[in-house]
Parts: structure tokens; C-alpha cells; sequence
């Protein structure tokens, strides 16, 4: 299993505070040591961080600590691998460009019922994943199916919730499917067994790890009008209220609280 | 126009020597201001760090330039914007996934004639730009022109090379045209107007920056059996005898020197 951790906002914010706590699950207050990722949206650029080595031991995590990256658009993954060796090309987030967009996918979950042939691949030809886990696997299926659907263009919102929606739930019979996927535009998340949130908006508090000896008063680094959710794995704050996503929900947060797709 | 700097080896090697000197390109002895980025092959995983800030004021390249990660195929860029706003998604290399290989491309010159119509586009829903450059609509075009060949997997490299040395020639009609290309297998250099490259291999000698008052003495950080082809716009040391790569020639490097393709 893995953990997730992702970030919508209405203005672009940093993620240090969350990330601080989140990579110190990836060794030293529990063990997903098989590689890290965090990828940020900048407008429709995206920048996206990996490394095969634990989140606490890796320079490149501790860097990405330290240098606030400013993006409303945020997914990041710690990996305790169970398919797929401990490699650079099978840390999580993936990234594959779709309808002239990046398009980003990190899972937390095993998928060991899932095999190519029991769903149906079509034009599988396009999307193919490069290293071999399940997660990637899971995600090119995703974006072919898009694409089979959607040859030519993006569609509206809505129709693109309905076709992740169903594919989504077919995944998730080949075992556990929790995930998170953006594009820069949309914020997905989806949960199969464990999955959470917080939105932080006005009146801020202050808000205290889990993980670190660490406090931030929200009040002094933000603005009235800001908001921002957080969605993880487990709760990083042992003061704030994380609401629970239901088994079988796909959220979509937008502006920094979640969706009502209808 | 832009910079390039690409390094090709027969074993996993740091490139932090030679990014000193370009990334100096960067603001600093050259003005090529607008954005940067680097792309590591380990394997058949990749990693990228990408800024829209001068290679000499951003932190991450300036963690890059500390930082030894070690590879056999990377490909750096410093961008002097012609086409496209100072923006994250115009930043070089561009990447995307063929073949269950990720393909990494970056371009120096101009392509002010180039336009989609007037090349045979075919099947251009495949890959798409993201951000607005002709280098991204150049790479689009190749991987695109690669896939109407070779629908299912990625062909010999004699074959590829054929594909390759005839779309770069179409393309290069509409200006300038120098380009690296890599999947982490094939490392593809086309000159239009400007490459050269040196092969470093035993006996090694000392190499002094021309932008940086840095000497490294090769014969100490390597081993007999090292070779390493650096390939760039331009020089990069004062003391070493760099080939010229001429004007229309597309080499493909492999072990740290370039291969016959026959």
C-alpha cells in the first residue's frame, strides 16, 4: 500500500506545511520507503519531483520541503511497493499528456485481480504504461477509455465524470482503488477504502501535525478569500475536523472544496 | 534561440561539471533567460526539473548544479523565448510516453514558417502540445509521425532513424532546426546550424569551464573503462578539442560515441 496526499486551492499555495508531515510517513513515522513523488500544477505546465529512495532520506524531497512551489493543483504519493520493483519509473505520480494537457494519477491501493484481459482494452495501444504496476496500468486504462470516448477533444465536466465514474468502478472490482487525478483544470479523487479531507478557508486557526513537532497559524499566511483542500490517505492534523470520503465516492474539487456534479 | 546540452555515457555519470558551465548560459555569460530544464534517464524511468526562471536565479537549478544524479542519457536546455510566453509549460525538454517508453525532446532555433497545414499532419489527435512553442508542435509531430509508422511498438533502430531523418529534414525546411531526442535507449543529436559535441574517455585529462573558473581533472573521478559524449550549442571548455556536428546531420549516440547507422 501508499499513501496520497493532494492539494486544490482557489489561489496558488504551498504545500510545505502538508508535505513536511506527509514525507515523514515515508520512513520515520511509518513505512512507505519505496520511492515519493509530488507533481505541481502551474497553470497548464506541470513540474513533477520523483525519487526510488524514501521521502525522508531523499535530497530532492528534502529540497521540495524547503522551496515553497506555489500551484492550486497538487498530488503527491509515498509508495510501499506491491507490484513493481523499487524503481524510478514506477514512483508515482504518472504523467501522460491527453487532449493537450497534462493529465497526473497516483494510487494508493493494490490491484491484484487486475489483469488487461479482463477488462475491456480497447485501442489499448495508445496509452501503455512504462514501468509495471498496477497503478499505471490502471491509469493508461483510464485515459484510453477517455480517449475512446472523447477522440478529439476534452468534453464538458460532466461528461467526463460519468465515464471515470464507470471505469472507475470497474477498476475497483480488481481490488483497492483509491486515487487522485488532475489535469491542471479538474481534481479527482476517489476513494475505495480510505480517503479524507479538509477544506481550510476563513476563519483560520492554527493547525498541528501528526507527524512533526509542527505548528502553523493558518491566520498569518493567508487571506480572507482563500481557500484550500487538503485530501490525504489518513489525517496529517491531530486539531482540525478531516471529513471521511465514502467508500465508492468520486469527488471533484474545484476552487478548493468539492464539486456538485449534476 | 536557446541552448542545448545533452550528455550520452556507457555508464551512469553526473553531468554536474558541464550544467555549471551552461546554466551560467543562463543570465549570467548569455542570455538565455526565459526558462530551463533537465531530464534525467535512469532506466526506463525519467525525471525532469523544469523552471520558467533564469537557470542563474532558480533555486532548483541551482539544487541540480549540487545535486550529482547519475545517468547515461540527459538532455538540458536554457530557452531564449522566440515563440511562445516565459511560461512553465514552453520550458524544454518536453515529454511524453510512446511505446510504453517516455520520449524527451528539446530544441534550439526557430521554426517561424512551420506551420501544422503545411506539413502532412496525419493523425494529429495523438499528441498534442500543451504549452504554445513550434519546439513542442515540432516533438508532437515526430511522435506522431513515429506512431503512423510504427502503430504497435517501437521498430529497430535503423528503422526509426529512417522515420526520424526524413520528418527532421521536413521539418527543418522551415527554419532552424537543431534538436536532442532520447528515450532512455536512443540518443538522437540533429544539427541544422549549430552542435558540436567531445567524447571524453580514457587517457582523461583536465577540462576548464569557459563560464566558470572550474577546472575538473577527469582522470581522478573516473574509471579506465568511462566514456562520455557531451553533446552542446557550444563548447563548453577551453581545453578540449569539441567536433563539429554539420549542418544537416542527425547522429544517434550510444555508449558515449556515436554509432554507424548502416
Amino acid at each position: 500500500m501508499c499513501q496520497l496526499l493532494g492539494m486544490n486551492c482557489n489561489v496558488p499555495t504551498d504545500i510545505c506545511f502538508s508535505f513536511e508531515g506527509f514525507s515523514a510517513r515515508g520512513g520515520k513515522t511509518d513505512d512507505h520507503c519505496d520511492g515519493w513523488g509530488i507533481a505541481f500544477f502551474e497553470d497548464k505546465g506541470c513540474r513533477i519531483f520523483l525519487d526510488s529512495q524514501p521521502s525522508i532520506k531523499s535530497p530532492i524531497a528534502e529540497f521540495v520541503k524547503q522551496y515553497p512551489i506555489h500551484s492550486t493543483h497538487v498530488i503527491a504519493h509515498i509508495r510501499k511497493a506491491t507490484q513493481g520493483k523499487v524503481a524510478l519509473e514506477n514512483c508515482h505520480p504518472f504523467i501522460r499528456e491527453l487532449w493537450g494537457r497534462y493529465w497526473v494519477f497516483a494510487h494508493n491501493g493494490n490491484l491484484p485481480y487486475f489483469q488487461e484481459k479482463n477488462i475491456n482494452w480497447e485501442n489499448r495501444g495508445i496509452f501503455q504504461p512504462v514501468g509495471n504496476t498496477d497503478s499505471e496500468k490502471a491509469f493508461c486504462l483510464i485515459l484510453n477509455t477517455f480517449r475512446n470516448h472523447f477522440p478529439d477533444q476534452q468534453p464538458p465536466l460532466k461528461e467526463l465524470y460519468l465515464v471515470l465514474d464507470q471505469i472507475t468502478q470497474e477498476i475497483a472490482k480488481f481490488g483497492v482503488f483509491n486515487y487522485l487525478l488532475s489535469n491542471g483544470e479538474h481534481f479527482f479523487s476517489h476513494c475505495s477504502t480510505k480517503l479524507c479531507y479538509i477544506i481550510r478557508q476563513a476563519p483560520f486557526a492554527a493547525a498541528h501535525l501528526i507527524d512533526e513537532e509542527i505548528t502553523v497559524d493558518f491566520n498569518e499566511v493567508t487571506t480572507a478569500s482563500d481557500r484550500v483542500a487538503i485530501i490525504a490517505t489518513a489525517p496529517l492534523t491531530d486539531n482540525e475536523h478531516w471529513t471521511v470520503i465514502q467508500p465508492g465516492e468520486l469527488l471533484v474539487f474545484a476552487q478548493g472544496e468539492p464539486l456538485k456534479i449534476s
